[in-house]
């Protein structure tokens, strides 16, 4: 039993030791290619998309809209057809959060990440839940596709569209289809 | 009268002169910046929306899938949430013209086009218009979102993203915004 317990802190030193040479060859990489074959800049909007992620499931719409450029023209899954420019997207924004109670939750699949020069998008399915103000839960999953610019060394997105697809014959959106 | 014609047929010559001028500014401009501050790429990619709309409207489904890359990921306005390669994008698009006599067309307006290295963006607000099959007239302005990526010299779309609005509350597809 002791031999044993001596063994795992032993592998668990080795482990430690594994963990660290592989963070030191990601730093590494950092200016360049991860070990992943993903670049820096992929690297970066993803990071683009983890701070939505939080500022958004927060209801902070002060960080959200910081994340984005004020020449912003989005198309959001309610109407109208377009919004334009950054207040516009803000009221949207907040008319959003104000239907839902503080347990709002976003679940990401299928991201693609891409970027060239100063010009960047990712595109996904994104699955939206949390319980409406009248007690009701909701869970929708909707597609995205979003633009971004590098401004001053930061992505920033310049372009929003998000939607679910409709049935054409009865007129019906279709909120609740699953990937 | 005869003093009138003559100057008219003169001053016809000068607006050729100058119309030649023009054109060849414009070509000389080819390589760079155009005298609309417009560059060679983001001609390029409304050279790729001019390929597109003819082709749709002559529900020439050869031609549409042409100016696809084969790992394309579509967000059709129609369900599911994505169409993932050509051979199911083609079926859609097969899908969608089969439902129209041949008058089907489509209008642009809004359009953003920009585009950095081997990676391009369009988006803007698009009405198609034709008849159905069963002899309804049909009306509906969508926005739209694309990607594009270079490959051998040749622009190719790689995502689109396709869309109406929803009333969440009543859960209806609002095919019949306008702009």
């Amino acid at each position: 039993m002791l031999h044993d317990a001596a063994m795992m802190k032993k592998n668990l030193k080795t482990l430690g030791c594994v963990v660290f040479v592989v963070a030191a060859a990601t730093l590494k990489l950092a200016s360049g290619q991860t070990a992943t074959g993903e670049n820096t800049v992929e690297r970066e909007i993803r990071g683009w998309i983890d701070s939505w992620t939080k500022a958004f499931s927060a209801k902070d719409v002060d960080r959200v809209m910081e994340l984005y450029t004020d020449d912003v023209v989005a198309y959001d899954i309610v109407p109208p057809l377009q919004y334009i420019g950054k207040p516009a997207y803000r009221a949207d924004y907040q008319q959003f959060f104000a239907q839902y109670e503080d347990n709002l939750r976003v679940e990401l699949r299928d991201l693609h990440v891409g970027a060239s020069g100063e010009l960047g998008y990712a595109t996904g399915l994104e699955m939206i839940s949390g319980t409406l103000k009248h007690g009701q839960k909701s869970n929708m999953w909707v597609r995205f596709t979003s633009l971004f610019r590098k401004l001053n060394g930061k992505w920033l997105d310049f372009h929003d569209h998000v939607s679910v697809p409709a049935d054409i014959e009865s007129g019906k959106a279709l909120l609740e289809l699953k990937p």
